[in-house]
């Protein structure tokens, strides 16, 4: 793989719980929190500041984020999609901004309740206010590989809407719908390349099993951070289509044993996953915990 | 990716069923062969000729080659640990025999009751007379990515073994416990190319969700074929580990939208995952089967 490194970015607090059907308790989610940063992951997407109507999940955003562990060298990202989660992320006191623009007309308005025409112009307020506030600003593009209205995505159109949206410190590329396979990562990677000299991170779902795959072909294009969640929740084993993201855990037992480094500790990382597997319902998407690490930890 | 198409064999009908705790009946067994080879798959690995008492799964192999359907360009392929089975499976009249040796010393003592020395031997008995008899020969190295028992496998230990046994027509690579990754596919890629001429062949389980970044690492490496299982089975959804084979059509999904082709057809392989889903334990492995092809076919 071309990086010999990559950053790991822990978003099961945020994109996994939020699409479990359990609402999990603030304490539960602190402790799930806790144990992701005890297990060196720098970097944790934690809440997300939308209508806590449309999302009960993330009601308690604030609270989470007034509880986590703040350590030095750990960063917290809270989504935000208009200038009201904006507000309540600057005075909840993240770190990192994550602002989110859906790749086709329909599911921005469906989705967002807006046009592109006016996410663009909305992020474009928000990455000022935030960079004005000294928060670090992701460009999240939803919808990168594929949308459930408008089918697939020419890779040409998710490039000028980044082109569209400057003033984000990192670009992320999200498949949403998990359609994604690794030629279609990398004719993305390199079309965005070409658009932004900002990073690119890349979030993956496993719905029909490229997630993994697909990681490994971010990474090889170039990639500079990858999103997955301890557990790979957010696809509910009984729904009828699973939509988790990658698991963390799995995640990193393919890069450390290619020799890739992250900075997390793979135990640790289990030992989240965990905690947070006795607060939700069924059993977890991610395979490492019940396979085990191998080889084997030596006694 | 490399190869612009690649074999994908069907093993569901052998190392699947053969994993699974339900005893499927020949009937059913017939059926999903024959909706496999409906599917255009055009190899198949259909039975086992082990001994009856250690894999009462496969106790009907006769039954079930005599069955499936003797269609011109279809090749059936029996697995084959020793002078015994391959009696029956020149009886049987399968076209190809796939023969195993394994490539540590303990898993091949325990497992097949022999020592690799004793394996290499049986080997070189069973592929002269296969091939004298006009069967296409497959050597299978068992445990090539990894040993329950002896840790690592060193590709090198692989590559010699393989060199030890000439006569295959093709040698297949498998992580019979699924701890394989991407770059350890490449490393023993390179090895085994060095070893032998033969076509290489590859055979992933997702026990550690690598399998499908497995086989597109196997591709890239100039893998000409690669096993799958359609439905995913081979891994009890109830057991502690699952390890089913990767998918048929989880596979099919990413390479046929990467470009590569197969010449087998999505939907037919979805239809003989559902037929076997019906005699199992528990819900499928394969995740397309619940979240559906994409995007979606026109009306």
């Amino acid at each position: 793989m071309q990086s010999m490194s990559v950053e790991v970015i822990e978003v099961g607090p945020r994109d996994g719980l939020q699409n479990e059907r359990a609402i999990v308790p603030t304490a539960a989610k602190v402790a799930y929190v806790e144990a992701l940063v005890a297990a060196g992951l720098r970097r944790v997407e934690a809440v997300s500041f939308v209508h806590p109507g449309r999302v009960p999940q993330m009601a308690d955003a604030e609270e989470v984020m007034a509880r986590v562990p703040r350590v030095p060298g750990v960063r917290y990202a809270g989504l935000v999609l208009n200038g009201r989660g904006l507000d309540r992320a600057l005075t909840a006191g993240v770190d990192e901004v994550n602002a989110v623009v859906v790749a086709t007309e329909t599911f921005s308005r469906r989705n967002q309740g807006m046009s592109v025409d006016d996410a663009v112009r909305g992020f474009g307020v928000i990455a000022e206010r935030a960079r004005g506030a000294g928060l670090t600003v992701t460009l999240t593009v939803a919808a990168s590989f594929g949308c459930p209205f408008e089918g697939e995505v020419d890779p040409a159109r998710v490039a000028d809407l980044v082109r569209r949206c400057p003033g984000a410190q990192e670009v992320a590329l999200a498949d949403t719908i998990g359609v994604g396979v690794p030629a279609g990562v990398r004719r993305l990677a390199e079309a965005v390349g070409e658009a932004t000299a900002a990073p690119l991170r890349f979030h993956f779902h496993n719905t029909r099993n490229t997630g993994y795959a697909n990681a490994v072909a971010a990474l090889e294009a170039g990639a500079a951070a990858l999103d997955a969640s301890a557990g790979g929740i957010g696809g509910c084993p009984f729904a009828p289509a699973a939509t988790g993201n990658i698991a963390t855990e799995d995640l990193l037992y393919l890069l450390h044993r290619s020799g890739v480094r992250t900075g997390a500790d793979l135990p640790g990382v289990l030992a989240a996953a965990a905690l947070i597997e006795k607060e939700l319902d069924g059993r977890l998407p991610a395979q490492l915990g019940r396979a085990g690490i191998w080889p084997p930890p030596a006694h």
